[in-house]
Order: structure tokens, then C-alpha cells, then sequence
């Protein structure tokens, strides 16, 4: 196990970013078409194609799913993702012409001190085709957390913030996998302290291995939050190798969202365009039942915590003047 | 009044398409940031940024709507807009950005006959882009109908679709008024003949003026709908001057729906992305009550019918071998 997302069988991914725009794109691709649902929990979403995901929606399945920086500019990625798809011979096909099938959503990092003057191009469409590509080499099972892709250019309110994934196996022996952008309004970490809200759910010192502190800093139920204007949203993709419906997905989708409860402080408010697509690749040639899918969704919101922390523990600042630090950095370790 | 939703105050529209491609984009453009919301009821959307339409979701204001050919593909057009709309100053300013916020829906013409092998390049970007700087200019008040912007490319199952639009003002004063771009798996028109579903609600022989045939052909309600491989969809705004909340808009957006299903059949589909977006510019300086509001609502829905109507009146035939015949072609009027 890699203890990314691409753990789960049929899923790859693919990054790619502008260090002078200071932003990028995370590209998720699956081998065959997969069955994929969303939860919507931000007051502010940026999304492009997901109303299809709904249940009462016609189109099954989809053949990848996009994260981006670049606020709604970034919705511009899923057009670059799908040149790339349709180059390789993919998309669903109807009355002979191939439409690839990229739902996508975004953050916002327009204010990381990168030079946001892109927009008389099409950016992130490149961006995105560059992501898509390198998914679909044959190295596109590998991809590297922290400031990379749709986490290059993303910022807690305290440290920077990135891209994190994590896997896991059910006791069914389904495999489920997270990954996510991290882009929060407040914080990960409890306090002024280097310990992680998601510290519970650690595996194998995957960020750090600090486990709780001792005692709980008197100010750590104190909200910290970025200022007046908000430059947040956390982004994921959950992914099972589970044969799902999608109103199956779009449960394991909810249940996700408790993972972002649980290792970020706020989420979920206003001006967030919190989002979890939930996706189900089938490759375990087995659906789940009622409890086994209720495994499936409580590990998907582990694996989900884990991937928030291990974003910001993998994290490197960014090069402009004041940029916030590493925990890496912050915290000496 | 130009019998246009460019009648309503503070509504720009602007129209660009690639003959070669056989495919196009409507921008319409805010003067101002209007109020808006949207109501989805085929069964297989493609829409960009709309999730932020809900009234739960704490955007208020938009900037921009677009309509446009090219399946989702097509979803790049609200990129090429906002890129216009940066260029010209505008946008929601979040941290000193400016982020132009612009919902798109798209049709499917990907099968009449034009060259489709666009998709190395963003062209439906590029098309936004100059939809909207037209929209912009200071003749962005007139538009063409018939086979223009996003209608360029469109068909029903036995004629050309296009581009329709049509306004009226309520008793209380209010302007209304819808643009739609009509794609639909079926028909308009009654059986084999000239008539217009829609012809009930003509004003003034906006679409030939035929009125309703005086029997009622035998196989008047015999489904005549696109093959196997649907190639369908019908997407729509209306828009008013009234002050309304959000949650106002979308009760007109549902409302309009009704227009569709007056001048069309079938509609709302498995297969159709049929969506109605519902805008207000408050430039009347006035809310409706709720009775006003049921009045805005059904002269939403009463416009969209004749914009249906009025759309296909206007088509001409696109030049490939087969083309659908336009409506005055098929029925030497």
C-alpha cells in the first residue's frame, strides 16, 4: 500500500502547478468509468458538471474528477482534463462522439501572493491537461502530498496548507482511499501547538506521530480564522474499489464529510466551498450491504482526517515575502 | 421594447459561433450583479458554478450567465467569459480579486454535422470570450435569433432549433423577458404541420402568427423524438427587473419551466440537461408581493414559450448534407 488514494484499483492521479502563479491542478482519473457522487457542505461552492452526480440524474458514471486552485477561474481545469481524456480515446460516448465526463471542483488562492494576472489565458484548462496527462502515464499510480497540484498554492489560517491522501482496507477487505486540498479558513492543528485535530486517527506516524497533547491548550475551542476576506475551501476525492450506486456514493460522500469535522476547526461555514465527491470503481467485484457500506463510509471519513493532516505535515511554503510556514518549519521537526 | 430579455433593464446579451465547428455561445451579461437562481429538471444537466444558485449558498450576486453548444465541452464558455468580464474590471472582489461569477449550461450538438474534432484547443473558452465582449459593447442591447450563439448548431427532430427570445411587462410594471436556446428531442410544432405548440401565447405574429390549427391532427400527441443517441437539451433564462431574493428567483425559475412544457414535447427528459436559470436586476426598484411575484412567474413561463417558439421560426439550416430544414424553409412561409 502507498497510503495515497491510487491504492484503491482503477483510480490514478496526476499533478501539475505554476510556482509564478503560485496555484495548480489535481487531476483524478479512473482506468474504466466509475459510479461517483457528491456532498455539498460549503456555503460558497465552485463546481463544474456535478449536478449530474445527484441520484435522480441520468449519467452513471464518470471518468475523472478534478480539484483546482484559482477560485472559479480554476473550473477552467475540468476542460483541460477532458482534452486530455478525449486524446487518450475517452469519454462517454453518445451518437459517436466522446465525451469525457470530469466533474470538478475548486478553491481559492487568488490572494498567496502569486501573480494572479493569468486570466487573459486559459490557465487552468493547461493545467489541467497537464495533470490529466502524467495521471495517465504509467507512473500515474505515484503523486506527491503537500505543496503540489490543487495544495501548491492553498494556506490555513496559521500554516501552509496542500494536498494529502491516505488509504485503508475495510475488515471486508474493501479498499478505500482520500485525497484532498486543504485550503481551510481555520486551522488544523490544536492551539499555538504542532498536535493535529485528526491526531486520533493517525496511522504509522504518517504526520508526525505526535498523537494528543497532554492537555488540551486552554485556547483550543478558540476560532482562528483567515480576515475579513475569506480565502478558504477544503476540496476531496473519496474513492472505494466497492461496487456502489450512486446513492450509495453520495451516502459515503456524507459520511466523509465527518472527516473534515473532525481535523479541521471551523469548516463547513459561509464563504467555504466545502465539497467530497465519493467514488466507487467497482474492481472488488462486490456491492456492500447496509453495514458493510456503513464500514466503507466511517473509513472514508478516517482516511479523510488523515489525508487533512498529512497535507499540512507535507507542506512547504510557498517563496513570496510573508508567506506562511511549514508545520515542518514552524515546529522544527 | 425589442421584444428581446435585453428589454429588461441592465441586461446585456451577446452571441459568437464557429460555422466550421457548427456550434456557438450566448453570454448574457449583468450591468450590474444581479440576483439569481436556477431550476434543473432534465435529467442530464451539464452546468457550471450553478451549485452556488441555491438559495442556501451565501453568493448573492452573479455577474454573467451563459448558454452554450457543445455538450460539456462547452462548459469551458463561462471561462472565456470571465476572462472578458475580468478584462473589463468586473467581478466579486474577494481579497482585492476580482472573480467574475458566471453559471453556464450547456447543450449537446456534437452530432449535426459540423467538424467536432475541436478539443485539442479550448475553443468553446474562445467562444465565450467573444460572446461576451460583444455583449459588452455598447450594441450589446440587440442580438440576432434563429441559428446564432448558443442556438447556432441546434436542432429538433424535424427541423432546425436556434436561438429564441421574447418580453412583456406585467400589469404592476415589471419587464420580463426570456432568452432559450432550443436543442429538443422533439418537436415544437404540431404533427406534421406548421403550428406552434406555443401558438396560445403569440403576440403580435411573433412566429408567423398561424395561431392553433383548426383540428387538432390525429397523431398530434404521437412522441416523434432524436434516435437512440439523444441529442437533445433545452437551456434557458428569464430575467426581470423586480427586487427579488434568491429564493424569489428560483420560484420564477421554477415557474418558467412551465413555458417548456407548453412549447415542447417531450421535455424534461432522461436525457435532457434542461435548465432555467432566473435572474433579476432589481433596476424597477421594487419587490413583489406574492401575488406580483405569481404574475412575474407566469409571464416568465409565457415568454419562454414564445422564445421557444420563436427560435425555431427564426432557424435556418446549417450547410452540411442532411441538414434539418428551417421552419419558413419546411413550410415556404
Amino acid at each position: 500500500m502507498r497510503n495515497l488514494i491510487t491504492d484503491v484499483a482503477g483510480v490514478k492521479v496526476g499533478s501539475a502547478h505554476d510556482a509564478k502563479l503560485a496555484s495548480g491542478v489535481t487531476a483524478l482519473i479512473f482506468e474504466a468509468p466509475a459510479t461517483a457522487s457528491i456532498a455539498i457542505s460549503g456555503g460558497a461552492p465552485g463546481l463544474r458538471d456535478a449536478a449530474l452526480l445527484e441520484a435522480d440524474m441520468t449519467v452513471e458514471q464518470i471518468d475523472a474528477l478534478v480539484l483546482s486552485g484559482g477560485s472559479a477561474f480554476g473550473l477552467d481545469s475540468a476542460g483541460g482534463v477532458q482534452s486530455a481524456l478525449r486524446e487518450a480515446g475517452r469519454g462517454f460516448e453518445v451518437a459517436g462522439q466522446l465525451v469525457p465526463i470530469v466533474p470538478g471542483a475548486i478553491l481559492f488562492d487568488l490572494a498567496n501572493g502569486g501573480d494572479k494576472s493569468f486570466w487573459r489565458e486559459p490557465a487552468y484548462w493547461r493545467l489541467g491537461r497537464d495533470a490529466a496527462r502524467r495521471a495517465l502515464e504509467p507512473g500515474g499510480k505515484d503523486f506527491t502530498l503537500g505543496s503540489h497540484g490543487a495544495g501548491h498554492g492553498a494556506t490555513l489560517v496559521d500554516l501552509k496548507g496542500g494536498l494529502g491522501s491516505a488509504s485503508a482496507k475495510s475488515a471486508e477487505g474493501f479498499v478505500v482511499g482520500a485525497v484532498v486540498a486543504v485550503n481551510a479558513v481555520g486551522q488544523a492543528t490544536i492551539g499555538e501547538g504542532p498536535h493535529f485535530w485528526a491526531a486520533p486517527y493517525e496511522r504509522d506516524g504518517e504526520f508526525g506521530g505526535l498523537g494528543w497533547p497532554a492537555a488540551l491548550p486552554e485556547a483550543a475551542l478558540t476560532l482562528k480564522m483567515k480576515g475579513a476576506a475569506p480565502q478558504n475551501t477544503t476540496i476531496a476525492i473519496v474513492a472505494t474499489d466497492a461496487e456502489l450506486t450512486k446513492a450509495q456514493a453520495k451516502r459515503i460522500a456524507i459520511m466523509a464529510q465527518d472527516g473534515l469535522a473532525r481535523a479541521l476547526r471551523p469548516v463547513h461555514a459561509a464563504m467555504d466551498g466545502d465539497v467530497v465527491f465519493a467514488a466507487a470503481t467497482g474492481r472488488a467485484g462486490q456491492s456492500p450491504d447496509v453495514i458493510e457500506l456503513t464500514r466503507i463510509g466511517a473509513l472514508a471519513a478516517d482516511c479523510l482526517a488523515r489525508a487533512v493532516a498529512r497535507a499540512v505535515y507535507e507542506a512547504t511554503p510557498l517563496a513570496f515575502p510573508g508567506a506562511l510556514p511549514g508545520w515542518r518549519q514552524k515546529f522544527g521537526r
